[in-house]
């Protein structure tokens, strides 16, 4: 009997090893047409992709998959499991209820319907027309309304939206920090944008060569802690980091001659994911767990090492001499003070994927607070550019002239993905609790940075992040990091201090 | 009933379909791990390539397999199918009865084996002592021998390990040809190697960057018509080239600072490769027809490109300037008689890879001959050495001083590959076969390769060998080009021509 349990165990994971085989597949296939496929072989490659990640559902949802479910979640036989398999197997059962409950034919024809609404999208973009968009939109927000109704929800549709990024956090808490944040924002903006305190800035956009860019992405990501045995870095379109597994994490930059910032900061933040991916335990390596907990915590990471390392004086400092040996002799003339500035230059802008550290929440909540509008019906799709307009002059003091600036300038709602941009604040929000905590563990975190010695913020990192992978949920890793919950606060004193020292507030 | 029919063919394309796209996967994989995965994602890769393989292989003994054969191939259905379903459907069976033969458990040994074996050779090349290696040599035939008793074979046993490399071509055929080449080949590079009239070569080692050369390489790959939009060119320590599909076939070269040939006409053998598999014809994708028919005509291919193309004088004349502007000025005051004397230089040597084409063959037919003799029973593994060193002197007029520059020097039989080594041979053949027929229906073969106009030449390749893929065998493709069948006089007559002039025989 207990031969058959441990059989059954054992069993369940080599088919998670069989999954997560197919997973790496796939996102190999993804990487290398991002990064360098001849276009002409593209046309047969989204066949290949499809074929795999059609396999990949069904053995989520075969009859093994559920007579494994079933039989290892009898009581005396889950208590017996390893800690690993029972957050695998709660994690498979989700992800078996999602699939299941949506039926099979309603959630094709959503798919046939995101790929037409992605190009109406496209098209609707380049003219600054929404009208093209509207009708897809409609139908995308009418499926998530009848998916949340095949799922079920408790409080608020939205949070089982939520559920899909950010499991365990729920709408009255967002509603709660974002009202928080927005509320301390608005004000510093203001002030910030009114300031006559200003920085120089025209050195960043002097001629930076590519290939100069790229050595210094490559000592950057080396300085931060970035195992380049255990990963790569490419060029591509829109940047993106991806973990096949801890050994092999593939980070991709931009590369943009007139300003450099794109690059130098797009590597940082993507190797702040790949310094999450490069040290989840390898015990869990061959499970749904072997990634990042959410989409929030791993944001968290990007965000850490792009604001907090990145852009932080000391780190500049250190790094001031590379940066300006790669350049082109823009910066010979440029004090540290002035270059510091000018990297942390805050401004009300239109597009978010531009948008600054001070800003960037803002834009996050404006669709936070639409996306639920529109779930809980409370808003219809065609008043959706007015209703975007009047929240941007609202909370950035600025009106978009047309809706490519405004309303249609992410792709996410033509690809169906609502509820997963609360996740790009909550990951500044998780940052900044970091940092506060982090700070009492290592005081001497600046003169770490200005020494070059980063291991040790590494390591805090790995201890209370990184290795854990899918084995705590977002709110367990910030109770155990901070003893309380989220909290919009250290971000709001963060910002407040930072800002009120660089304008002079 | 004309439905059911129709059904079951495009039911089977899907199913090749599906089998296709996994093999796409697989060799994506297999690209990524020889040219640039990171290091310590390997552990993880040979799983993720172990699963699709053994996938792949199941769907192609699987009962839905058969059961399709076996339907496909009621007379009455299968004369209505199209002709690219009937190949199809000849070629699955092929596979299926080869890999149904093998008792499943036998095989599986026989991959640890070859396992063990491969990690056994390097470690005995590497010490030059054979006798490391003898044990697993001797497992390795003997299980070869049973395979071949499974599987059965008509004439000679080791008609059927032909069979696998070269479909149609013969024992007999081979004693006869390799017979006629021996005999004409051996007097002439001992001519050859007493002649008084050697190349000056000391430039071809100077000091070529490696970025240079890959400038040349892609240089090169755009002057014999290498489509960069359906392919790319990567660095890689064992050079190859992969067909995914016709729009992505990816080719890999090695960049030697002291000796620019091996990338050079590494690049422009792969890039032979390449445009075989370029230009399939589109209606074979998804189907296992869409590759090269066979290891003899795939190496016809870049034996082509490399000896008829790119060492030819007027191909040269054409290019010298690029070769020399990609320099760093080691060519200046070479002729381009002596350039083309130097690049074309033949001498004995003992290592089939780093081996001219007036002698590469003879190194071919003495690893071919072994082979025989090793199947057949005549000769012993044990004493492999002895016979290998009696043959090199015997045919090259050299003999080794230790086994790593003789019969360890490859790594085909650590990995079981019996039957592979005479296509490299038979490529050499071929392609002097097809340069003798091109000349007739193109006299101004020379002309367009001074003038760079080689899209006449790249046509004819593709409309007598390309273009059909998988859908003509080897001999058939022969009969078609020539109106008879493998013949070695044309590479001799070329061979003995060629190096009379050079040397002045």
């Amino acid at each position: 009997m207990e031969t058959t349990k441990q059989q059954t165990e054992i069993e369940f994971r080599n088919y998670l090893k069989k999954m997560n085989s197919y997973r790496q597949a796939v996102g190999l296939l993804g990487w290398d047409s991002r990064t360098g496929a001849p276009k002409k072989g593209m046309i047969h490659r989204s066949e290949v992709i499809g074929t795999l990640s059609s396999e990949l559902f069904q053995m989520s949802t075969s009859n093994e998959m559920a007579n494994f479910l079933k039989e290892l979640q009898q009581p005396e036989i889950f208590e017996g499991l390893s800690e690993v398999t029972k957050k695998s197997v709660e994690e498979m059962q989700k992800s078996y209820d999602k699939n299941m409950k949506i039926p099979k034919d309603e959630f094709k024809d959503f798919i046939v319907l995101r790929s037409k609404a992605e190009n109406a999208w496209e098209e609707a973009k380049e003219k600054n027309d929404f009208s093209m968009f509207q009708p897809y939109l409609e139908k995308i927000v009418e499926f998530q309304k009848k998916f949340i109704g095949y799922r079920g929800y408790e409080g608020h549709p939205y949070n089982t939206l939520l559920d899909d990024y950010e499991p365990g956090v729920f709408v009255d808490t967002l509603d709660e920090v974002f009202g928080d944040l927005k509320e301390k924002l608005i004000p510093l903006v203001k002030g910030v944008t009114e300031s006559k305190h200003q920085p120089k800035n025209d050195f960043l956009f002097a001629h930076f060569p590519k290939e100069k860019q790229r050595e210094l992405s490559v000592a950057i990501l080396k300085e931060i802690g970035f195992d380049f045995e255990a990963g790569r870095l490419d060029e591509t379109v829109h940047p993106f980091a991806m973990g096949l597994n801890p050994g092999d994490v593939r980070v991709t930059t931009k590369y943009n001659e007139s300003d450099f910032r794109v690059s130098l900061y797009g590597t940082i933040h993507e190797g702040g994911h790949a310094l999450y991916e490069q040290n989840i335990s390898e015990e869990l390596v061959g499970t749904p767990l072997c990634g990042g907990t959410s989409m929030g915590i791993h944001e968290s990471q990007s965000l850490f090492l792009e604001k907090f390392v990145g852009q932080n004086e000391k780190f500049l400092e250190r790094n001031y001499s590379v940066i300006k040996k790669c350049s082109n002799g823009q910066f010979d003339d440029v004090t540290l003070e002035d270059f510091y500035f000018a990297v942390n230059e805050a401004k009300p802008s239109f597009i978010r994927i531009e948008a600054d550290e001070l800003t960037y929440c803002l834009h996050i909540i404006l669709r936070y607070e639409l996306e639920k509008a529109l779930i809980s019906g409370e808003l219809e799709v065609k008043d959706l550019p007015d209703a975007w307009n009047d929240k941007m002059e609202e909370y950035l003091g600025i009106r978009p002239s047309h809706n490519g600036e405004g309303v249609l300038q992410d792709v996410h709602w033509s690809m169906g993905s609502f509820g997963y941009f609360p996740s790009y604040a909550l990951g500044y929000i998780y940052a900044a609790q970091m940092k506060e905590e982090i700070i009492k563990d290592i005081p001497e975190y600046d003169e770490l940075l200005l020494s070059g010695d980063n291991a040790k913020i590494r390591n805090w990192l790995t201890e209370n992040v990184h290795k854990h992978g899918g084995m705590k949920k977002p709110a367990e890793i910030i109770k155990d990091i901070t003893g309380g919950g989220i909290n919009s606060e250290p971000l709001v004193n963060y910002l407040t201090e930072k800002y009120s020292r660089l304008y002079q507030l």
